[in-house]
């Protein structure tokens, strides 16, 4: 029996130094509160997680008055254990409304249905809650806590570029163990268990995706692994994820499996998609800089791509930003100006896709780090010719 | 290497006739729309299961409209192979607002802003959404979907059954292979690691939660497993669950560990605790029936442990539905009269808590037959005492 792994944690300290920014980012977007459910928000902020359920559990940040936490009441002694920081646990009980609570907390503030009513909700916040939440405080202005939550989130400290480093890590060698086969004849289905296990097996507490493409499915950039048999002479497209100590690992590998059989190996054409797709990962990767627009980065991968004539076949960003989500800010897309700054963390992954066909994609995590990339996905991006 | 587990699916057809009754009853309601995000009732309604993600896919069911699945441009091919009834699927690129597609389907509908506006949207969809989809809309009434699918959803047919037995069947094993030790000198999080490899190699795509609350850990419902390590004569609180072929497992058996030594059995408080609420649980469950009131059930646990004198210990209701969702409707509460139906599936789990000592809590997944109840899981109720 192994025991939990060991891994940096965030200290205390941390988190109060984060719900005070918090605070003043409230009160200097004129904002009458901040309200966050269950989610990475709220680890964020207080280190606490919970499943995310129907009984409201919610971060109340009211401008000019400290925060409180609104649990029900059978969770508060998870509540009280979960929390870092120092925070007021208020608990209401079965039969109660906890909508009613959390109003009557927002209207301690500075809220009035005419002058300071805007209020901030984290985006996983359930619509069930927040339709609740609206019909409690008619006259108010609703928008998207991530609106000033970004500034903080989005650039990672030292504990989390290593939580960052430690899962990349740890989801390379899973691709490693899984790129040493065997493939063949076996179904994607499989080898996905396979990957959640051994994610699990390196330290993650969340294996929470394992796409596994092979041959056609391989042109299907969200392919759910199915139970399609891997056959000799095809690619893969290996998509895998989940998160280590609250922090989320994402890599994507592409493998050509031949079966022992050399006259099984990549086409010329596959090689040739192959060769432009990773010149293009690779020049993306190298424009990551402080100061350089997100959508800079996505349009160095596209113009090699497009350079090529696979423009159409590269329909989706080049990347996302990565922490306590899979998915945040900053986002690299076409449109988005947002300058890169030191410590942001985001995926870099352009794929090609022939649909029908097969594709590629190249997944790194990379931090902007003060004088250029940080990779933090570091197995070989070469098209891996394996026997599979 | 195992494959893929194998268990009933739904068939095609009938996910075709939960979209059609959808559609009767969002006319039905004088609703100008059902909104439906992923999650369990996209699953419900068409068989897609997704991961929810900020990028929006939404299925739009429009009184008088054809029903269309609205995706992201990259996960077509994943949505056409996933989607069990046929269905129009429209697809977005990755610099289009999807908000302003789906508002776009609601007007062809008869939406209006002073008449017909009312708009139901699934209770899991993100308010980053929600907050979108009303900018896109405005003067519409939103509410939740529920409202309408819930009288779909609650009420399981055979093959819904038949996958909740199997997913509580496999939790039984898991419940009985962990009793049979070894537990005492492990951590809960160890214990709790355990236990989601096993509900896998049973059969479970989702482990999704594993209480092991022990000591006086065992007073707090939703304890989070931590490194505390088990030490003999103390009991242990254990609540595991997860999801095969998408069907929610939730169970928890209370075990008293003794490390071998007679000396430090239950107490005899503790055994007058158990014996109370195994009264509670066996009467709550004999009292499933149909037309039986969901408080009612609720009512019967309460007033056993009420009349002992644990009524302030036990502080939360006494169970919730299960299905595709871990909790959806019915809730066994104080105030629900809603009568209970043959196929209606859900917890009864009272417990009993004294903070800071100790607790307990029995729960099995009962369905509503046609005469009475039919108890999923099987494992011994009665305060399992092991040398762990």
């Amino acid at each position: 029996m192994t025991t939990t792994a060991t891994h940096p944690t965030i200290p205390a300290a941390r988190y109060a130094e984060r719900l005070r920014r918090l605070a003043e980012l409230v009160a200097a977007r004129g904002l009458a509160a901040a309200l966050i459910a269950v989610g990475p928000d709220l680890d964020y902020l207080t280190g606490y997680r919970a499943m995310p359920l129907e009984r409201l559990t919610m971060l109340a940040v009211v401008a000019g008055q400290a925060p409180v936490l609104v649990v029900p009441r059978l969770e508060e002694p998870a509540a009280r254990a979960g929390t870092r920081p120092a925070l007021e646990i208020a608990t209401w009980m079965e039969t109660a409304d906890p909508h009613e609570l959390v109003a009557d907390l927002v209207r301690r503030g500075p809220f009035s249905a005419n002058g300071a009513n805007g209020i901030g909700v984290s985006d996983r916040l359930w619509s069930s809650q927040l339709l609740r939440l609206q019909a409690a405080l008619p006259g108010a202005t609703w928008t998207s806590a991530t609106s000033v939550l970004r500034e903080l989130r989005m650039v990672k400290d030292a504990d989390e570029i290593e939580l960052l480093r430690l899962a990349g890590g740890a989801a390379d060698r899973v691709v490693d163990q899984i790129a040493s086969g065997p493939l063949v004849g076996r179904t994607e289905a499989d080898v996905a268990r396979e990957v959640r296990e051994r994610l699990l097996a390196e330290g993650h507490e969340l294996a929470e995706f394992a796409i596994v493409a092979s041959g056609p499915n391989s042109a299907s950039p969200h392919h759910e692994a199915s139970d399609r048999v891997i056959a000799a002479g095809e690619p893969i497209v290996l998509d895998i994820g989940g998160a280590l100590g609250g922090y989320g690992s994402d890599t994507t590998r592409t493998l050509w499996v031949t079966g022992g059989d050399d006259a099984k190996g990549p086409t010329e054409e596959f090689r040739h998609l192959f060769a432009v797709l990773l010149a293009a990962q690779v020049a993306a990767t190298a424009a990551v800089r402080p100061g350089v627009a997100a959508e800079a980065i996505d349009r160095t991968a596209r113009d090699i791509i497009d350079g090529e004539g696979y423009g159409e076949n590269f329909f989706h960003r080049t990347g996302h930003g990565i922490g306590l989500e899979g998915h945040e800010e900053p986002y690299l897309i076409a449109g988005n100006d947002e300058p890169i700054g030191a410590g942001m963390a985001f995926s870099v992954e352009p794929g090609i896709y022939l649909p029908g066909r097969y594709g590629a994609r190249i997944e790194d995590i990379v931090v902007c780090g003060p004088a250029g990339p940080i990779v933090l996905n570091n197995e070989p991006r070469e098209l891996r010719v394996v026997s599979g």
